[in-house]
C-alpha cells in the first residue's frame, strides 16, 4: 500500500511526527506537501480533503493520512494506527496503550511549546502577543519544561530493558516524536535546552540514537525534511531564550 | 473488576470524561476524589500515585485509571481502553479509530476552552491574566468555537445511521464527552452558546439524549457529580461572555 500524507507545505509541524514514523519504517508514501500547487499539491491538497463531502469520517485538521480508502486524522491517532501497521509499537495491548500514553504526553508538551510563542492562539501574529508570550515562556522554562523533561528522563531510567528507547528494547513511534521535540526545543531555546539536557543523559542519548537510525539519517539528508523555521511549531525568538 | 479513579477532588475537570464513561456502563469503581483525606483519599491519593516508584508505566498527570494491576493515564487513552472493555466504542478497528479521532478533537476543544481563561497557563491566577484572557476569548468565540461546533454538527449530519450519536447507531464514549463539553460551554458562555446552539440541532439533541440516559441521569442526581465551578476546566466570567 502507498500511504498519502496531507499536511501544510513549508513547515515540519505536526506532520513531521507522522513523516518520521513513515520514514523509519521505509513505508511508501506520497507527501502532498512536496507536490507543487500546479499539480494539485501543497495547501490545495489539504483544503480539498477538508472540504470533501464524500469522506465518511471527515477530519477536523491536518495532518491526515490516507491508508487505502481510510482517512485518518489527529497525529497521535495516526501514530496509533501506524504503530500497529508498521511495527513501531509493541504487539501486546498493554504495551500499545503505554506507547500511546507517552505519545499523548509528548503531544501535550509540544502544544505547550506552541503556546510559548502564541499564548493567545494563532489568530494574532507573534508581534501582537509578544508580552503575553514572554510571560508564558518564563513559566514554561522555569516550571513546565523541567517537569516534562524530568518525567521522560524518569521513564527512560525506569525502562528496565537495554537500549535508548522509551518502551522495551525496540524503537517505537514515541521515540521518534520525543527525538523530534528535543530537536525542536534545541532550535527554539538553545540556551535553556543546553542547560536542561546536561542533567538528562537518557534524553540526549534517545535523540542521538533516533537521528542516527539509517533511514532517519538518510531522510534528514535528503532535502525532503524542512529546516526549522519561524512559521512553524518550534520557533526561535532570542527574547524568549534570554 | 473494580476500577479505581485517581483525580483531583472538588472539580469535574478531565476526570469527568472518565466518570461519565464508567457511569454509563454501570462499571464498579472507586472514586478516590470522593474519599476523605483522612482515609487516604482526595489529593493525597493522586500524589501518592504520581510519586510511586513501583509503577511500571508512570503517569504524568491525572486522571489515572487503575484497571487490575495496570495504571492508565491520559484521558483519551483511558477512554480508548474503556471503549473496548465497557463496549462504549465500535468493535471494528476502523470504527474504534474514528471514535478516538473524534475524542482527540473534543480534547483539542476543551484545551482551547481552558486557554480562554488561562492563556498564560495555570501558573498565573485568572486575575493576573485577565486582559490576555479577554483577547484570547474574543477570537475563540468569533472563530474557533463556530469552527469546532460546525465540525461536530457536520459529523452528526453525515452519520447515516439513525439516532443522536456521533458514530453509528450506538452511544460511544465520544458522545458522553461531547455532551459534557456542551454542558460546560453553556456554563462558561451562556450567551454565546445560546446563540451558537440555535443553528446546531444535532448537538443539542446529542447533549439532551446523553444526559437523559438512565444511568447518567441517576449519576447527575446522585450528588456525586460536582457542580460546575470557577476552579474547574469550564469557568464562568461574565466579562468573557459579553
Amino acid at each position: 500500500m502507498i500511504y498519502e500524507l496531507f499536511y501544510w507545505p513549508g513547515i515540519q509541524g505536526r506532520g513531521e511526527f507522522v513523516r518520521l514514523a513513515l520514514e523509519e519504517a521505509g513505508a511508501a508514501y506520497r507527501d502532498w506537501a512536496l507536490i507543487p500547487e500546479a499539480r494539485g499539491g501543497g495547501a490545495s491538497a489539504v483544503v480539498k480533503v477538508l472540504n470533501s463531502r464524500s469522506i465518511k469520517h471527515p477530519p477536523f485538521a491536518p495532518p491526515i493520512l490516507k491508508a487505502g480508502r481510510q482517512f485518518i486524522a489527529q497525529t497521535p491517532n495516526i501514530l496509533l494506527y501506524l504503530g500497529t501497521h508498521l511495527k513501531l509499537a509493541p504487539r501486546d495491548a498493554a504495551g500499545r496503550l503505554w506507547t500511546h500514553q507517552l505519545q499523548l504526553t509528548i503531544s501535550d508538551l509540544y502544544l505547550e511549546i506552541f503556546s510559548t510563542h502564541h499564548p493567545l492562539g494563532d489568530a494574532y501574529a507573534y508581534e501582537e502577543q509578544k508580552s503575553a508570550a514572554k510571560r508564558r515562556t518564563k513559566d514554561f522554562l522555569a516550571t513546565r519544561l523541567p517537569k516534562f523533561l524530568g518525567y521522560f528522563e524518569r521513564v527512560l531510567e525506569r525502562n528496565g530493558a537495554r537500549g535508548p528507547w522509551l518502551v522495551g528494547t525496540r524503537l517505537s513511534y514515541a521515540d521518534l516524536s520525543m527525538a523530534q521535540v528535543i530537536a525542536g526545543l534545541r532550535y527554539a531555546f538553545p540556551k535553556a535546552m543546553g542547560k536542561a539536557l546536561r542533567s538528562r543523559p537518557h534524553l540526549r542519548s534517545l535523540h542521538d540514537h533516533a537521528f542516527q537510525r539509517p533511514r532517519i539519517a538518510l531522510y534528514a539528508a535528503s532535502g525532503r525534511r524542512h529546516a526549522f523555521n519561524n512559521e512553524d511549531l518550534f520557533r526561535y525568538y532570542p527574547e524568549l531564550d534570554p
